[in-house]
């Protein structure tokens, strides 16, 4: 294990950390909030002193990175991130509980959106920017970003890359992972200013827009409205739709649309499955919810608004879905499974993953027929080998073992089989809000520490996708061959 | 697809069917139930003179079966089962629905043990042995009865036993087919006799004392008290619990234990893991529910029911686990997917394919860590290859989608999200009782018609481990290559 390696690349992530502070600093002189400003200045001050320090000292390593360091270095950041960002809730005294802090921080970084909070407005400005803006540094990775920031020596970053990215295969769009990295952000940041811009025009304020950009961006879900974008015009609702929708679409298809390869782009598909989904879903739930709603296009708004939310595992709401029919609920809970795309910003199990476990659950019946036939089996057009079917498939049997261990560890909670079950799968696929207690209209505040940390984990393990982290904390990475 | 032959072997099952039917006639003579018996036994007499009539218009068949016609021959055998079983209840008036009255036999073949009964002490003791009886047949599956029965001209019958036998391998364990399914039907008959003779000296009455053997040897639950098992003794409750583990276990090791071979039987992996699961889930829950029972031997002797019951997926009550708190019910729904052991009688996944899910996650996160290495992964003393561990993550799969399919597909019904769910879950696992209105005081009766005929379903997809009936349902097994 190279460990001056990942020392050096956990200071830069401090560093950075503590550079993105300065936001909500500024945020916070804005509003005058000085003590708020002052506390956001002094926790950056801090972290990037000690992560400089640190690259300072570890600076003369070899710059080898294997897998293995990839996922250590991810797993370790992503802690770490939390445990930083959790700081100016607690000295500005905006989240009394450390729990409370981490659990809110991890869920802004791993864009859950899962909230603690009994009251959002009653926090300062400058915490619910920083709230927010995690959700925004999250969404694309901030690994990534670092990678976009400093320059490439070593040409093994792509195994950092690989670990933070979300999907089954992951691979630079451009010979460098450096300029992969940029033009990502650059995508990233185009795509977020539109959004603020279309929301500047429906008549939200700067702050709000920005706001729920960044929470549309990450595909997060935070608000500043108790009654999140509920709160706002019908406009408001279909320019967030889209947005989400749009965030849940692999980035790489932007890029070809950037470099006119068309054909491409719109011939994905895992794009047509994507959309698929969404429009039946919607199509089923505006049916469904029509009596509720008293007209269709209430009701059409509604289901198209919480469909794109859900699977885009955003999370945020316009209307109480738990109060919905048994029908749309159990469409919304199955889509926090699938979630977005591959390469987006989304959660969940991802379009790719689950197109692959259907069509390969399809090729093993028709192998049981024809024993000896050797039809292959195609995605996005190509042969998929067995060696991406095997490993989508244990990925899926590693999912549902964790989610199983989720599940039993925050069982001692008092709350119903409901609450309890949509809790773990909201914050295991990144969505947030579930049923029953931790639905939209309600929080997770009464659940304890041990669940709140478990929950973390989970979040953690929803966003990096499971082999960073649970590889870190297994003891055979740690011992010599 | 070889016609004559699949017809020829349905025409044998309707006539084993028949004569099965035989002994609910006695039992009705026996309680001077004239017209029940009578009713009884005019579907014994058409179902084997029509099931004759086919055997003798088909016999000149080539007895050629591939894997094909085993799948298809099991699928149609059970759909047919389950329709001409249901006659009775209708003829006698026991129930009035179609649906209703094959949703209960499908529940008793398939040893799911749901019922749409609101009252199962008003129905004839003829129907209620039959209802019971179902189990007994299906436990042990009638294809293997069948091949227990008739000669074993054509050698390839294993394509059947495979199609119906659960688990991820299966094999002869003797050189014919059909001296294993002789083997097997012995075992299972003695464990039954077994069983009543303890009840009885538990002081239980004959008719109950068959009726409860039944329901635990094919690991179904139905009972004739509406308190379940919670009406006996404790003696009786430590006794059922006794036999439905003893059911839970492969019937492989039991005849590993005629020929003598203990150290091959008691040193079979799948045992140890699945009464390490039993052991844990029984400590855990004795601790959780302490308070409510009151004492430590009923708070023993309940979990240690409770956890049989559900980890083999009978599904019998000694209590109502609906009250119990989150975390032993947690544990009841985990159980619920994981089943008894491969080759018993039980449903759910099995432990041995929950143990390679386990083992191949493990596997590929060892492989990420040392692309190159070539560690195998072993399961009961043998290496375990690609294909097998390949076809168990896309069992699970298959297994997945289906379920989500099933949850969409009843979700329509107006019950609240706990109570479908379990449903679902109860019912493709083939356990029976779920939570909430499904619960074990609880019963199906207000589910609708198509909700009904779903569940039945999700009841065979369970019991035939989802590829018979899949793949007799698909068009492309049907078209010529």
């Amino acid at each position: 294990m190279n460990w001056k390696m990942i020392l050096k690349n956990l200071g830069m992530i401090v560093t950075i950390e503590g550079g993105l502070m300065l936001l909500p600093t500024v945020c916070a002189l804005c509003y005058r909030e000085w003590f708020v400003a002052l506390m956001f200045l002094a926790t950056a001050a801090v972290a990037a002193a000690a992560g400089t320090t640190v690259v300072l000292l570890t600076r003369k390593g070899d710059d080898v990175i294997f897998a293995k360091e990839g996922f250590v270095i991810t797993a370790l950041a992503w802690v770490l991130m939390g445990v930083i960002g959790a700081v100016p809730f607690l000295l500005t005294g905006d989240i009394t509980s450390p729990a409370d802090a981490f659990f809110e921080t991890v869920s802004g970084l791993t864009t859950t959106g899962a909230s603690i909070l009994r009251d959002v407005t009653a926090m300062s400005r400058g915490c619910q920017f920083w709230r927010s803006f995690t959700h925004w540094i999250g969404g694309m990775g901030v690994l990534v970003l670092m990678m976009a920031l400093v320059s490439d020596a070593s040409g093994r970053s792509i195994h950092i890359m690989r670990a933070e990215m979300p999907g089954p295969v992951v691979d630079k769009i451009v010979p460098r992972v450096r300029d992969t990295a940029k033009i990502l952000y650059l995508i990233y940041i185009a795509l977020t200013a539109a959004e603020t811009v279309f929301l500047l025009a429906g008549g939200m304020n700067l702050f709000e827009s920005l706001i729920h950009s960044f929470g549309t961006a990450g595909t997060g879900g935070f608000s500043v409205r108790s009654e999140s974008i509920g709160a706002y015009s019908p406009y408001i609702v279909w320019v967030v739709t889209v947005f989400m929708l749009l965030f849940g679409v692999n980035f790489n298809l932007y890029f070809l649309l950037l470099i006119k390869k068309f054909r491409a782009a719109f011939g994905s598909e895992e794009l047509k499955v994507y959309f698929g989904i969404v429009g039946v879903s919607v199509a089923v739930i505006t049916a469904n919810t029509l009596k509720i709603a008293g007209n269709f296009s209430d009701a059409l708004r509604n289901a198209a608004f919480q469909v794109a939310s859900i699977a885009t595992t955003t999370g945020y709401a316009t209307t109480d879905f738990n109060l919905w029919p048994g029908l749309s609920k159990m469409i919304l809970l199955l889509l926090m499974f699938v979630g977005g795309c591959a390469g987006s910003t989304a959660g969940g199990l991802k379009v790719a993953r689950v197109a692959i476990l259907v069509k390969s659950a399809r090729r093993e019946l028709a192998k049981l027929l024809h024993p000896r036939s050797v039809s292959s089996v195609r995605f996005e057009k190509k042969p998929l080998g067995d060696p991406v079917r095997f490993s989508v498939t244990n990925y899926f049997a590693l999912y549902a073992l964790l989610l199983a261990g989720t599940l039993v560890l925050i069982a001692g909670e008092p709350f119903d089989l409901e609450t309890n079950i949509s809790a773990a799968v909201a914050c295991f696929n990144n969505v947030g809000p579930g049923f029953s207690a931790v639905g939209p209209m309600g929080n997770y505040a009464d659940y304890g520490v041990f669940a709140k940390i478990v929950l973390s984990a989970a979040m953690l393990l929803g966003r990096l996708e499971i082999y960073p982290l649970v590889l870190t904390f297994m003891p055979s990475t740690w011992t010599k061959k």
